[in-house]
């Protein structure tokens, strides 16, 4: 398993040492999970120039879920720092300086996740590095998924699938939207997440349809659309459904309306997943439906996002987002119409962008999208 | 209750004022909660020179849970900024150079939060700016409780309290630790909590006293110590209470030393939480007596730090902390020992310093600490 940290350091040693890097420091956590496979809270890896990778943790802090400290794997040097040592980013420049000796050095550093305050920190601890902007380096080689990202993002959307599978085989009028959502969440867990991917959200009534409505202690009743958007956190990867759901025995005429519009918008979006499209082409087959029949000023900014250690990560699937789509690349496509004092519709699929001589987008959220009347 | 966040902000206003400071910008999700009241990610605060206050709000992300945009309230402005502007800090800054009008003017920011990369976006928005270092102001205002956090905490204790009643009342042999730590949040929430100040932490047997552990698959079993760290989140406020107990009809004699142990150290660190007592002195104070029984080198770093918005907050009990306590500040004392391979014992408290005169420290987390034999 540790080669595949050390295919992807290698990866990302080779294309930014083409751009006249040396050394780097990567502080930014899930960008040191991505590249080293762990996940201490606080620690930071050191690319070295001498091609050596470090992995400098904290002291064993409380409270934070924390996996035990990390030990020393393959080419992978791990430092744990004593207790004494405030910032494992500030040790590690000195270790770049240490290692650069005598004259100066260059150490590139993650200027969008490092602060003011931790940047002058250290370039205190190494006045002779010259400190350069690694970017969005990683971010960058995150974006296509390898295998093993790929198959755990299939684990999560299976549990996320089993989880709300469940859930429409139980009763649900009279219950809130909060003891709905502590249940999905209970039985993602139960199926073997690691925790969810994001804070389930539940919404019913005038509540359905809401992007990201906290759940609360409205109880779903007769009539009600019910909209649920949950998914499941495996092995780091999180994954998104949204569904909505009638209640009771028939839909009115308004919400299988709204439902179809929806529905052919969330398609158009699906459809639209192929490699070379535009993000913001993807977005504006989701969009143009629904600005079409009127809804265009109860839209959100986007229409879906990219989906792996994190839940909104890159790509943007919005009118101002540029780019292609990749193959092997997870988004979710999820427009949804909400009207105010009524209530709306939502679906979220999450999918992996293939070719479409490989069959075009992977679904990965299989549960059905027909409209159910429970 | 607006009222309450006009005082904190023109409490944090006079004093920086008074250190020649102008328009200010807190970044800080969680200062901007507590001088405002709103918990919206990405929203920053602008306390303006001219003495407005504005909150400036991203457009509307997804799946974060978040509450309903806010609205203008008392002397708070608050704009909900269009999707396209990528960041609410540069739109601030450009407000603050606005209200400035032509020559240059002085924005402290938050240095300690705000990205090398925010920074520079912040100062090529508005070049006449410049930018100085508001520093930890907000989080050193925090420090001290005023009544309403105060009574927040309180019944985030009392909520954790409950939780935790109800486990012990229930069968705890043949279940896991994972399975433990997930009816201890669903508890929480039960009893009113808005979610876990933290991740719950069950320990079972050979897990039993490690900080952070992360709870796993391990069912209890007779002769086991059983470790609990949990606290409920209410109304943004973490509280933390930690106990441990033994399963079956009698404790082993190491079992009962140990314990005594740890909780004669424990009380002796509830003891020193006086007005006036440098932080270390009790962390000393609750150090000393387990050095003593030769177990310094099995002790974290810190016996103990504040609550409040945030559970590991200022101050921090250690040896290396400089300070000292002042009334109505929170605080953890959690000493503990784990004897690698064999279990260990915790016991956490969240207590109020409070003068002598007014009858020492306020207990929190009121669960017993008589070594319970379940």
């Amino acid at each position: 398993m540790s080669e595949v940290y050390v295919a992807r350091r290698s990866r990302l040693r080779d294309r930014w040492t083409a751009e006249g890097g040396e050394a780097a420091l990567v502080s930014r956590s899930v960008n040191v999970r991505y590249l080293t496979g762990w996940s201490v809270p606080g620690a930071v890896l050191l690319l070295g120039a001498d091609g050596r990778d470090t992995l400098l943790s904290p002291a064993a802090p409380t409270t934070d879920g924390r996996t035990e400290p990390p030990r020393t794997t393959g080419d992978l040097r791990c430092t744990v720092l004593p207790g004494d040592v405030p910032d494992p980013a500030v040790a590690a420049a000195g270790l770049a300086a240490a290692a650069a000796g005598p004259g100066t050095a260059v150490l590139a550093v993650e200027e969008h996740d490092l602060t003011v305050a931790r940047h002058r920190a250290l370039a205190a601890a190494a006045p002779r590095l010259r400190l350069t902007d690694l970017g969005r380096a990683v971010e960058q080689q995150r974006l296509v998924k390898d295998e093993e990202e790929l198959a755990a993002l299939r684990v999560a959307a299976e549990i996320t699938d089993h989880a709300l599978g469940e859930l429409l085989e139980s009763i649900l009028v009279g219950r809130t939207e909060r003891h709905l959502a502590l249940e999905l969440e209970r039985r993602l867990m139960d199926h073997g997440a690691d925790g969810p991917a994001f804070p389930t959200c539940v919404g019913t009534g005038r509540n359905s349809g809401l992007p990201g409505h906290r759940p609360g202690d409205r109880r779903v009743e007769e009539g009600d659309f019910l909209s649920v958007r949950l998914g499941a956190r495996y092995r780091g990867y999180r994954c998104q459904i949204g569904r909505t759901f009638v209640i009771g025995p028939a839909p009115a005429d308004w919400q299988i309306e709204l439902y179809e519009l929806v529905f052919a918008a969330q398609r158009a979006g699906r459809e639209a997943l192929l490699p070379g499209t535009e993000y913001r082409e993807v977005d504006r087959a989701a969009r143009h439906p629904l600005e079409a029949a009127g809804y265009g000023d109860l839209l959100e900014p986007g229409t879906g996002h990219g989906v792996g250690l994190e839940i909104g990560e890159d790509p943007r699937l919005s009118p101002a987002a540029m780019g292609k789509l990749d193959a092997c690349v997870p988004v979710t496509v999820e427009p949804g119409v909400h009207l105010p004092g009524r209530g709306g519709v939502r679906i979220d699929d999450t999918l992996v962008v293939r070719p479409q001589a490989d069959g075009g987008p992977e679904l990965l959220t299989i549960t059905t999208k027909e409209l159910l009347a429970l």
